[in-house]
């Protein structure tokens, strides 16, 4: 926003190579919104921009742009500063940015890094996609039981810079095993001879490298932490992870979670970022898949022709009742499949799912049942339109409706169920797909229910 | 889980009086563990074991129950007890406990507080419902400019353990207004006798007391922070609020939107807390509201009965067409309001969005049009169900398949713009709602398209 505003001057700056005032202008900047700014540049305009940055700073701000961003400029700048930005950003953006680009630009760019850097670099993208590995920081202090205070607080000021978090300080045991968890204030606080092995940890569960990253909000909620380590097969600490990553991958996997319950596949980029093509191919595989799901429905209502035939006045709440069956699937799945996104039920809950489904369904049908009941009493008492037998289409409906909503609400509630178990994703069991699923066996209980109600009057 | 296992020793331990096993088992397990464990247990057990755990643990424990059971706890604890957890507590979760609990209880409880931390509840919950001033906590730390780095350790090594973060220390002036953000590294770094003015602070933006905690989320996730400041209107530092808190207000938002889009209202307990007559009434309402709407399709359809008549044929696609606008709306709504929550899409956009909706409803349109196409042709070559004019059939399908999925994909897209203008929740466009107004508008466009094709040949 504010960089549209300021982007005149700074063109104004940059092309008058009035580096000086560039410079004296941003170094006050908190650096994210330095990053805001310079996406609002032409890629030429940005790379001028980092020269004139100081170094750890051009670094910091590189981190904060997104992945399209970062990679176009890694193709516009010289390599000396390519060189310079890969090896000072932190080991995590790193990451983060060399899992999207291709294999033969990743070994490219490895090849720029420092040996260390490389190392740590190589060691990060080995862990699998999607997992807390992907997403941790190795820079962390860890110290050993046998130091004393004196000794760590002369380690945290050489390395504090490095770290990520300071709050807690890591005790390791000769083999790297994570043995304790402290808080900084121990170390000031108590005396500067006292032995590290005696401080008052605080027992915390690490996170296993491997833990997909969904699974690592959940114990970060559980736990309210602002950083947990993490460690890998052998217990040995390899990183850390802290809540502010962690709160970007919640909201990643909420966006993901509601795109699908909306009925299409998941986004890779922000609304606004992606393209026309891109918007429809993820919207179109689902809403394909929806159509002929629903052609069904035309041949099962083929089937019913003669019945509607001899009563179009059956065919005029076809839309009412099957409706009413979607709308009711899609609440019950969206619960089911949000409970278990956040933990709250797991496979194993789903008798009682089932038992508390059933009931609800049954309540809400029964209050469908009665609206519908008095909709077509109360009007046909104004009105001819039902005919004579209007009585008895009102117990059809009303019927249907009951039927169609308990049936929407327990498939609604045990697709992402049955989903899960099979091993695959319950937000596939989208409101949209439920409601397809429904319409299609509504149609099938309500002209049963109309057959029998309505045989030798209407029928 | 862990807690159903461990539940029957525990009891006995209680039964048999046998504290000390009891506090020796427990006081290496973490918080969180041990509060899980806890709300397996009965009350009057829990309270057995709040007066064995040691008096700071027993306050962090209370802090991660639910309010439910915290409330339960509280009207079972002797006055002593709860004086001694009320005090302990911190005043964040403080203020999530009260907040829920009825005006008379409040004062009740605030009366057992020390004068103290009274003034803090009380000043706390004067900020408004859903702000950051009900989520910070006034436990920072805070240096003034003209400080020395000696005097700020030796604050620090006093009132350290208080803080939520070490990570940060903030510098105010003398009239405690925040003029910087310094890492705690600086100060371990430089000289004990420099000065606080001195150091280099990060010039981070404070978050406002007053502004709403969905906003709070999207700073975070701008700034990436595990900590922000918070400044009251005169910018003066009165808390601050960490990553892990922002967690979870990210996740209650996503799981509101969520509830919100599958069409009923939020629940206000994790699924399996609630009973069966708050999950009927949150969804009761939204099913009879849709339920109202649905029946302005019967009306609609009872206009074209003519029309259904002569060509029963027609009624037959009703649901494949109303459910592909259906679909299209429910897909278009859901990404705009979740690109609303995360910031992406502000009401500014609306022509930008429009113009991008148009083009991919006018191209997912086609699509499905030339499927429905083919779909009644092939059948039409193997089967006389269509009749002699299935291709005129074919051509009604496909132009009303066109024109739903684009009004659909428009309708759904506006509408969270529309309600946010009014001032009104954007998530309150549901999938099931746009669903429902598209089922409406699609039937006239259906009936109108096939009047104007079919008219002389089957109508």
């Amino acid at each position: 926003m504010v960089g549209k505003l300021l982007a005149p001057e700074i063109r104004d700056m940059i092309s008058q190579r009035d580096f000086v005032s560039l410079r004296s202008v941003f170094t006050d900047w908190p650096i994210a919104d330095l990053a805001e700014l310079l996406s609002d540049l032409e890629v030429e305009e940005q790379v001028i921009f980092f020269r004139v940055l100081p170094h750890t700073t051009a670094a910091d701000t590189f981190e904060y742009l997104d992945v399209d961003t970062q990679t176009a400029l890694l193709h516009a700048m010289g390599q000396e500063q390519v060189v310079a930005i890969l090896n000072e950003m932190s080991p995590d953006d790193r990451t983060a940015l060399l899992e999207e680009l291709p294999a033969s630009v990743v070994s490219q760019l490895l090849r720029l890094l420092t040996p260390a850097e490389r190392a740590v670099a190589q060691s990060l993208l080995n862990y699998p996609e999607g997992s807390v590995g992907r997403l941790m920081t190795p820079d962390f202090i860890a110290v050993g039981e046998e130091w004393k205070v004196s000794e760590v607080l002369d380690f945290i000021r050489q390395h504090g810079h490095a770290s990520e978090t300071l709050n807690v300080i890591y005790v390791v045991d000769a083999t790297g095993r994570l043995v304790n968890d402290v808080r900084i204030s121990e170390f000031l606080l108590k005396p500067t001879d006292m032995l590290v092995s005696v401080l008052q940890g605080r027992h915390v569960e690490p996170l296993r490298v491997t833990v997909p990253q969904e699974d690592a909000v959940q114990i970060f909620r559980k736990y309210d932490r602002s950083v947990l380590p993490v460690v890998d097969s052998e217990a040995k600490l390899v990183g850390i992870v802290t809540a502010d990553d962690i709160l970007d991958v919640a909201e990643e996997e909420s966006t993901e979670d509601i795109q699908k319950l909306g009925g299409m596949a998941a986004l890779d980029d922000p609304y606004l970022d992606v393209t026309i093509a891109h918007l429809v191919k993820k919207r179109a595989i689902w809403l394909m898949v929806l159509f002929a799901g629903q052609t069904v429905t035309a041949s099962i209502m083929g089937r019913y022709q003669r019945e509607i035939d001899a009563a179009v006045v059956l065919a005029l709440f076809v839309p009412l009742i099957i409706s009413s069956g979607g709308n009711s699937g899609s609440q019950a799945t969206t619960l089911i499949i949000r409970a278990m996104a956040l933990g709250e039920v797991t496979l194993r809950d789903w008798w009682i799912v089932m038992r508390r489904e059933l009931q609800a369904g049954f309540y809400l049908g029964a209050i469908l049942a009665i609206l519908g009941l008095l909709r077509i009493c109360i009007w046909s008492t104004f009105s001819l339109a039902y005919g004579p037998h209007w009585f008895l289409l009102a117990i059809t409906i009303a019927v249907s409706l009951l039927g169609v909503v308990v049936w929407g609400t327990l498939s609604g509630a045990m697709l992402p169920f049955l989903l899960k178990r099979l091993g695959l994703d319950p937000a596939t069991a989208s409101a949209p797909f439920v409601a397809t699923l429904v319409d299609v066996t509504g149609l099938v209980i309500y002209f049963t229910v109309a057959i029998l109600v309505l045989r030798g009057t209407l029928l």
